[in-house]
C-alpha cells in the first residue's frame, strides 16, 4: 500500500523535510516506474467500471481524487497519465480557475459542491477549494478571521461529502523550486508550451516560502482522519504518476465495487431473444 | 481520407445497403486495425493539444463528436478505445438519457446548446438531439408536425454551431440485428455485464424496420453540406473505433490547430527566471 508511505502524520508540517526527488515504496527507477503504470491500467479500469456500474444501478459511491501543488507541479500531467487510463466515461475532472465574479458573490465553497461527483464517478480536482487558504492567504484575498474559518469550514464540508459515499484521496504534489525553474525555462524554451505559461507564475514562485507556509499550515488543519493527505514528491515524473496511481487504485480497492446484480430475470430475458420472431 | 468512404451521399437513404461488416477505407484485419488505432495515439494527442491550446488562448474553434447508433452500436466503446486515446482534459462527453422532466419543459434543443463543447475542446455526444426524431417518431413521443419541424430545427441549429466555429462530425453506427442480439446475449451471459443490459432493449430490438426507417429519414434530412453523416459499419468493434479515430483525425487535421504566439516577452520572462534571487 503506498499509502503507508505517503500519508502525511497527523500533527504540524515541515514541507522541507520531505525530499521532492524521493521515490518512497517504490524500489525500482523511471523505465520501472513507467511500465508500473501502464500495468496498472487493467485493474484500474475494472475497478473504475465495477464502481460506474454499482452507480448506474441505484449505488451512492463515488470518488473524489483532489490535486494541489505549486505551478508545474504536474497536476495535469496527473490527469493526463494517470486518470486518463480510465474510461473517460466516468471521469469528471474540474480546473477551478480564479473565481468568476459569480462565484466570489457565494461562499467559497459553492462552486466546489456543484463539481462534486455524482454515484459512481471519478471526480478530479486540479486545484480546489484549498485554493482559498492558499493563494487566498498568501496574497491577502480574505482576511485571517475569514482564512481560520475556512480550515473548519473544509473539514466540515469534506465529513459531509463522506458521510454521503464520496471517498475523498487529497494529493499534495510537491516539487521543489529548483525543479519549478527547471519546467518554467522548459515552457519559455519551446514555442509548443508557451501557451502553458503565465508571467504570473513567476510572482507566484517569487513568495515560494509564503506558500509552503500556507500549505503547511492548511495541511496541518485539515488532515483528518476521514480525508487524509498524501504528500507526493513530484520531482520525478514517473513516480508522481505510478503513485497517484497506486493511491487510487488503493482507494477503489478498498471500496470492494462489486458488479451489480441483475434487476430482471436472466432465463426469461434470454428466451425473449432466443424464441423472437426475425426483427429485420 | 476515410471520410471519403463513410460520407453518407445527399439523397435518400437505404441503409440496408450498408454493409455493417465492411471494412470501408481500410485493407487490413482485426490485428492491423487495433494496432492502426494505437498508432494513431499520438498524432489525435497532438492534434487536440494544438486545439485546447488556441482555446486556452482566446480561440473559438471546437469540435463536437455526435456518436448516434441502436443499443449495442458500441457508442461507449468508441468513447473509451477511441476518444480514450487524447488527454481527459480536453474532452466533454455528455451522455444523453431519456429526457428529465426540466428538460422536456424545454425545446427539444435546450440540454443540447447546454452540452455543446466551449472553445478548444472536443465534445461528444453519446446519443443526442437526433434522439428527439428517432425514439421520439417511433415511439410517438411527438407528433407528425413536431417531427417534421425538428429536421429543419436541427439543420438551423447545427449551421449556427458551425457558424460559432465548432465542427461538428456525425457519426451513425451501423450494426446489424444478428450483431445486437449476439451482444445483448453475452450481455445476459455475463454477469460482469448484467448492469449494461436492460429489457427495454429488447422492447426497442423488436421495432428494429421502424427505427431504421426513422434513421434513414432522420439522415437524408439533416445530411448537410456544412454538417455531413458518416454512416459507420459496425459489427467490427474494430473498425468501428479505428474509423472514428481516422475521421476524428481528419476533423481536426483539417483545422490545422497550431499553437498559440506567446503573449509575453519570451526574453524577458527567462531573464526573470536566470536572474532571479533565491526562491526559497
Amino acid at each position: 500500500m503506498i499509502g503507508a508511505h505517503l500519508r502525511l502524520p497527523v500533527g504540524s508540517v515541515d514541507l522541507t523535510s520531505h525530499d521532492t526527488r524521493a521515490t518512497p515504496g517504490f524500489d525500482g527507477g523511471k523505465s520501472e516506474g513507467k511500465e508500473a503504470l501502464t500495468d496498472l491500467d487493467s485493474t484500474l479500469s475494472d475497478l473504475q467500471e465495477r464502481l460506474f456500474a454499482e452507480g448506474q444501478r441505484g449505488g451512492s459511491r463515488a470518488v473524489l481524487l483532489v490535486l494541489q501543488g505549486m505551478d508545474t507541479s504536474g497536476k495535469g500531467g496527473v490527469v493526463r497519465h494517470t486518470v486518463g487510463l480510465v474510461d473517460p466515461q466516468g471521469v469528471d475532472i474540474t480546473a477551478f480557475k480564479a473565481p468568476t465574479e459569480e462565484e466570489r458573490g457565494h461562499d467559497f465553497l459553492w462552486r466546489i459542491r456543484k463539481a462534486l461527483p455524482t454515484p459512481g464517478r471519478i471526480g478530479v480536482f486540479d486545484r480546489s477549494h484549498y485554493e482559498d487558504v492558499l493563494i487566498a492567504k498568501v496574497r491577502d484575498l480574505a482576511d485571517a478571521d475569514e482564512i481560520e474559518r475556512r480550515y473548519e469550514a473544509i473539514n466540515e464540508f469534506e465529513a459531509d461529502v463522506v458521510a454521503s459515499g464520496t471517498h475523498i484521496l487529497k494529493c499534495m504534489l510537491h516539487v521543489s523550486p529548483d525543479a519549478q525553474k527547471e519546467r518554467l525555462l522548459e515552457r519559455l524554451e519551446r514555442p509548443d508550451k508557451h501557451w502553458k505559461f503565465n508571467p504570473g507564475d513567476i510572482d507566484e514562485r517569487q513568495v515560494w516560502p509564503a506558500y509552503r507556509e500556507a500549505y503547511e499550515v492548511a495541511l496541518e488543519r485539515t488532515n483528518t482522519e476521514i480525508a487524509p493527505w498524501h504528500v507526493v514528491p513530484a520531482d520525478r515524473k514517473w513516480y508522481r504518476n505510478l503513485a497517484i496511481g497506486l493511491l487510487l487504485r488503493d482507494t477503489l480497492a478498498q471500496m470492494r465495487p462489486t458488479w451489480p446484480d441483475a434487476d430482471f430475470d436472466v432465463e426469461e430475458q434470454r428466451a425473449r431473444l432466443t424464441d423472437e420472431a426475425p426483427v429485420a
